[in-house]
């Protein structure tokens, strides 16, 4: 044996992912990548804003001392400052510096916080279709995804939610706006939750922690917003990154806050700020860190998703695909018109369309389109959108 | 109950280093920092090389589109491909790029490697005095560790790590020059361990691994090298970072690399590769690998930490502290007068002298002075070493 044998169980598993990433390598190869139409990754198409470089050029001409050493585990408190008031901008809690911590993107956010509450065998429930990394960040720390159902237009289903609950019960992971649905919880949602999540942890003693993933909070449409989490529910923990608002997908820069008002405070925040050492982690990246502080106002200008997810929908509804239209994020979940959504996908790829089976995320019956790309990678794919369909759908 | 019940048992025991490090900063505030001599933390005090700050600047005036964005999760191949070319130059296998995952650090790197090759319960020899976070990076896992008895001057001791082999071994973890001790292991040491370690793997039908922490493989004196670990052992890893040698440690920039030689060879890179994902490290910093491609071959001026290590090593032999004269790395190892460290340790704080107790490396009866500070510090603090010493050498 080499690997562990998790770790060649999960090789496994996921080679028939890789092996149609592999299958998209080669079309690109053999067909030239401007006419294999690449729907298969969340990689930002838009550049960085301006401003962000201009931050990045005046740290690189005029380095501070230290600028690129150890600061403490939590992050530099500068940073932290500035997220902590951004944080109060749009939330009822006021927050302190110490409630937040810098992480190595969300993903690493995300592995702090379940570390820090999670005992082996604690169950998290998570509404489905979701981010199925989840499920390797709960088994990273011996924690049980409990994936439940959702409601028409994937909605929190608070019966199947309560069906769910149990005193093993630790958490609830949202994602909101949602991968790979785009569905953005509303108000009235996340209140019954966290009034759902109140009763329960009133009953067992001990809280069910709320934790909320919001890569794309400032990706969204149609001049909605997206309601607080820290507002509706006390026992909550907000984890993001800048991948997405600014672009910087690869650079590994976001933050996991706690709720101000959180149960035993100071132990949550310790806690946090061991697991971002004890991971590996140590810290997030250092110049990442002084650049985000001064850019937590900036996104990209999301009216280019905007109108890229108009394209999308407007041209697949003509030809007859179904879906629900996202508010947020750039995914758009359709139906696939036939059960087996690994066969669809596989059709749409001898068209030269990559997307990724639904069944990826908990969701079969369903595609994933990530329209985080050009315009004309979009209009230009339509047409083999509309063959594929029409050959399913006689 | 909030935090994890692991997770709060580390806050309360790590409470006690921590109250050192808080004792600490209220003498800087009070007596001004300044008047401090903070040998506590390896945090490079000499800024990164000029070539780095030209390196950055040219990134942040002229960057390339997609610059921040997602690469393959082993980070770009241009960069894996240069740090190859580089571990071909001083290691007798030729490296492909895909034997090189960038990693956050070599802390990152630690885990992925861990997280590749462990299944719980299995176990992983230490030679004692180690840098004490690797416990916690085995638990991560589930691995265990075994720490082993070192000879004089903290050599391996081959009878201790025998002894200690058995079905469970996984890996042997050495770090070298080592923290917190500066040895550097011998090329007749390692050829000893890569004979022993190819016995049992044969005995036990599976490898056992031999991972090499080497963070400060450039920061060597009295114009000694660090012998490959590569050529003495086939089953081998090694794990880096750009933290010491470039003095970037906030930027959390490294890699693991495994032998080209290694068994399985597929397997352990597609694991690591998983991993390091799976950890929600996702990649390793963008901007960062981008710039430590161009700087393999660069260091900071090492000759000034020789300086520093002659000027504490001259001072406390003078005043009578015993201790094995360091090759490398920036940490002095000397026996405390007293078998009580801890005790020790505190003597010098009330001189306002910060070190750590040998205890938090399994090392007691020492402690660790990290002289990675000003000249001045190391000048300043000589009178307070000398009258803590005489106090208790009576």
């Amino acid at each position: 044996m080499s690997a562990s044998k998790k770790i060649q169980a999960a090789i496994e598993r996921s080679s028939w992912i890789r092996k149609m990433f592999e299958e998209g390598n080669i079309r690109k190869k053999k067909y030239g990548a401007e006419n294999v139409f690449d729907f298969s990754l969340g990689n930002p198409n838009l550049e960085p804003p301006a401003k962000f470089k201009q931050v990045l050029k005046e740290l690189a001409d005029d380095p501070e001392p230290g600028q690129h050493g150890y600061m403490p585990n939590a992050g530099f408190e500068t940073t932290r400052k500035a997220v902590a008031d951004y944080l109060s901008g749009y939330n009822r809690p006021i927050f302190s510096a110490d409630d937040v911590v810098m992480t190595v993107g969300a993903g690493g956010g995300l592995n702090v916080v379940l570390k820090t509450i999670l005992n082996p065998g604690e169950e998290v429930i998570i509404p489905k279709p979701y981010f199925v990394e989840y499920n390797f960040y709960l088994d990273n720390h011996q924690g049980v995804p409990k994936v439940v159902a959702t409601g028409p237009g994937f909605s929190l289903d608070m019966g199947a939610i309560e069906g769910a609950i149990n005193e093993k019960t630790r958490a609830v992971l949202i994602d909101s706006p949602n991968n790979p649905t785009g569905k953005v919880y509303t108000e009235g949602e996340l209140e019954a939750l966290g009034k759902l999540l109140t009763d329960y942890s009133r009953k067992f003693g001990q809280p069910i922690y709320l934790v909320s993933d919001e890569p794309y909070r400032k990706i969204i449409y149609d001049g909605i917003t997206v309601p607080s989490i820290f507002d509706a529910y006390n026992e909550s923990f907000v984890v993001t990154s800048f991948s997405k608002d600014l672009s910087l997908p690869g650079e590994r820069i976001g933050y996991a806050a706690c709720n101000h008002d959180i149960s035993d405070r100071g132990t949550i925040i310790a806690g946090m700020v061991l697991c971002n050492r004890i991971l590996g982690f140590v810290s997030a990246p250092a110049l990442m860190q002084r650049a985000v502080a001064l850019l937590l106002e900036e996104a990209v200008d999301v009216s280019l998703y905007q109108k890229k997810r108009d394209l999308l929908c407007d041209g697949l509804q003509a030809c007859g695909y179904e879906f629900v239209k996202p508010r947020g994020a750039f995914y758009l979940f359709p139906r696939t018109p036939i059960e087996d959504d690994v066969a669809f996908v596989a059709a749409l790829q001898e068209e030269n369309i990559l997307t990724v089976p639904g069944s990826g995320f908990g969701g079969p019956g369903h595609m994933r389109i990530a329209y985080c790309v050009s315009d004309d990678t979009i209009v230009n794919a339509l047409p083999g959108f509309e063959r594929v369909i029409k050959k399913f759908k006689k």
